[in-house]
């Protein structure tokens, strides 16, 4: 699955003199970038050039003119994916711009190749404007297999995954939510499991209405949860609000069964589920008000919504976001096998039902070796994205999206 | 200079059960794509990650967004180059399209690795407007270190090119254009030494006034050839034409000091050069009518305007686009080193100045050894790629449009 590292840039000259370069080991190992594109046939010498370039080539163009989805079988289209974002909500740090967004957009894409073997190529936009990212994504797509959206601000990331998924016929998936939500629901099924309680039995309060909190809260509603409420900084997402966008207006129809409505903190008086994906922090007595055997996924970064030493006071099952604490709702474990399944079988899009299968067999990876410490398997675990990748590729094809 | 084959692609199915595959050694090299991404840094455990990812690149991207040119140090941008291409005209084929171009757009990209050490992408847009192109490669743009136009056809690349430059700060390059002028001139520059001729004392005649046509005869009068005169389907482009496209009446007012009018192969009688770059043929008694001591650069493939057998009856130095007679004019020879030696110091755009530079060092590579049939080297001739880099190199840091 691991690609393998070679040629590291061997060009260490700064070409900015006078330029402060701070000593870290983050600034030494991005230097000259990390990642590189490399050939796959060799070009050693005439013969070579004359397959891999003209003359040969030209057949192989002319049978994809006549037969267009040949593309997939001679290009290497259908293995590679365009990470686009437009800089405007990038980790942690906000709208930082297109530049100063792709150190970030290059780790994704060599996290693709390395977890899914998916080739992934950063496309830092210099625009904002939802309609332009649109439109530059549609005239870009005939050179990819998928589109994977990254680091763009709600509520516009809604509407521009929405308007490519209605005008390609490719995977468009913007990770901030969908990967991000997979990745809780598998966690949130092996911690029912422990507690010997199933999905329709939990009630989940979501801190966060942005990109995440907008999607854990539809995609759990989707695997079956008995109910979740979505608080933002006002509180609540409730139909008697009426300051609510469009987007936190389709919430409350389809959240908040209990027709709650106040403070994050009141709403948490008895819930089974906490969900954090919004900094900010949850008050002890809040969180000791949940229902016996909650679960506490306090997911910010760096600093979660709820300390784990607090958490543990309380919880059953504690996650975060965090590497250096158990069970970490990590993004990596879903997007590669996801997009490497539905590349593998060309699906025209990821579905709800891919999703579910993503997150089903990333819950099944903990197996028998199940515990509070353990419901979420490690990013390097090796099992993880073939799982991932297998389940997704059959639920394509069960569902019908898929095309070989 | 050459990079390192690695990971050719393992997955042999092709997914089109009945879909006939012709037998073809060139289908088989293209299965499955010719490039692939890699990563240049290691991720094999939570430290990689830690520092490959978050949280470390947030340090790298908030470096960035307070200080803009960093973004060349810390990730590929300042070594990457999209080739953008509508599909409207590839090769011989013409306008088949954006999906069916990708085959040459990574042969492309392949050779911009191999022979210059410079990653590519290869971008096929969906659209061919030329507008929205160039909109869409500003978007795109902030990802990218340079950008080479592919296969766009006449009279559109000249504007989008244009347009491009104009409101970028990175190289934009019509290969198509200027790879093949430079190309051109280096052989036209050892021709004239070979007979003992300054370029001043050329008069030359162009078939073709396409982008390859209109782009050499303006690169070669730039150089300070004597004359030169462009003909197209209805003869030489003159001012006494009422039938000129724009392009063709700029071109009417710098070329063809000699005033000629008429066809092609009068204007050829006493020409010293003749280059072709339009597919078609010339007539023996044509070439027979040029002057003593002549050069046949006839570029068109796979048929060149004059056979190579009849060409030598008459000229002192013949060319071929051809890899299998000598004095081949390839585009290879140039654009891997041309935009190499631009990366190489930041340029933002590429001059006149650099591509007479680059000529001059890809004549310069030939030597002692000039003969007429070698007037121009092999693109494996592995001199080539950097002694154009540095060439292009200090060319750009002369005239002040590099950046370190």
């Amino acid at each position: 699955m691991a690609a393998e590292i070679v040629n590291p840039r061997s060009d260490s000259s700064t070409g900015h003199e006078g330029a402060e370069e701070p000593f870290d080991p983050a600034f030494a190992l991005h230097r000259g970038g990390k990642m590189a594109v490399q050939a796959t046939v060799p070009v050693r010498d005439k013969d070579d050039l004359s397959l891999a370039y003209t003359p040969g080539v030209a057949k192989v163009c002319t049978a994809i003119a006549e037969q267009p989805e040949l593309v997939n079988d001679y290009t290497w289209k259908s293995n590679v994916v365009a990470v686009v974002t437009d800089g405007t909500a990038v980790l942690g740090l906000g709208d930082i711009g297109p530049e100063a967004s792709l150190p970030v957009m290059e780790g994704k894409a060599i996290l693709f190749k390395q977890f899914g073997g998916v080739d992934a190529v950063p496309i830092a936009l210099a625009t904002t404007d939802a309609d332009e990212i649109v439109e530059t994504v549609v005239r870009m797509a005939p050179s990819f297999g998928g589109v994977n959206l990254e680091d763009i601000s709600a509520p516009r990331c809604f509407e521009i995954e929405r308007k490519l998924q209605e005008r390609l016929d490719i995977p468009v998936f913007h990770d901030d939510q969908h990967g991000t939500a997979v990745v809780t629901l598998a966690a949130l099924r092996n911690a029912a499991r422990l507690t010997g309680r199933t999905l329709g039995e939990l009630r989940a309060v979501i801190s966060g209405a942005g990109a995440a909190g907008v999607a854990i809260a539809k995609f759990l509603l989707e695997a079956g949860l008995g109910d979740v409420a979505v608080a933002d900084r006002k509180g609540v997402v409730s139909r008697d609000r009426d300051d609510l966008t469009p987007v936190k207006r389709e919430l409350a129809e389809i959240t908040n069964k209990a027709g709650l409505s106040g403070s994050l903190e009141s709403a948490l008086s008895g819930a089974d589920v906490f969900i954090g994906v919004s900094g900010g922090t949850v008050p002890e007595p809040a969180v000791a008000s949940m229902a016996p055997n909650s679960f506490v996924f306090a997911m910010a970064n760096p600093n979660p919504e709820v300390h784990p030493d607090i958490a543990h006071k309380y919880a059953a099952v504690v996650a975060t976001g965090r590497s250096d604490y158990p069970n970490q709702i990590n993004n990596v474990l879903a997007f590669p096998g996801i997009f490497a399944g539905a590349l593998q079988v060309r699906a025209s899009r990821i579905t709800e039902t891919m999703k579910i299968a993503a997150a089903e067999a990333l819950a099944g990876v903990v197996g028998d070796e199940l515990s509070a410490d353990y419901v979420i398997p490690s990013p390097f675990d090796e099992r993880v994205a073939p799982a991932v990748t297998a389940a997704v590729a059959a639920a394509a094809r069960a569902e019908g999206v898929a095309r070989r």
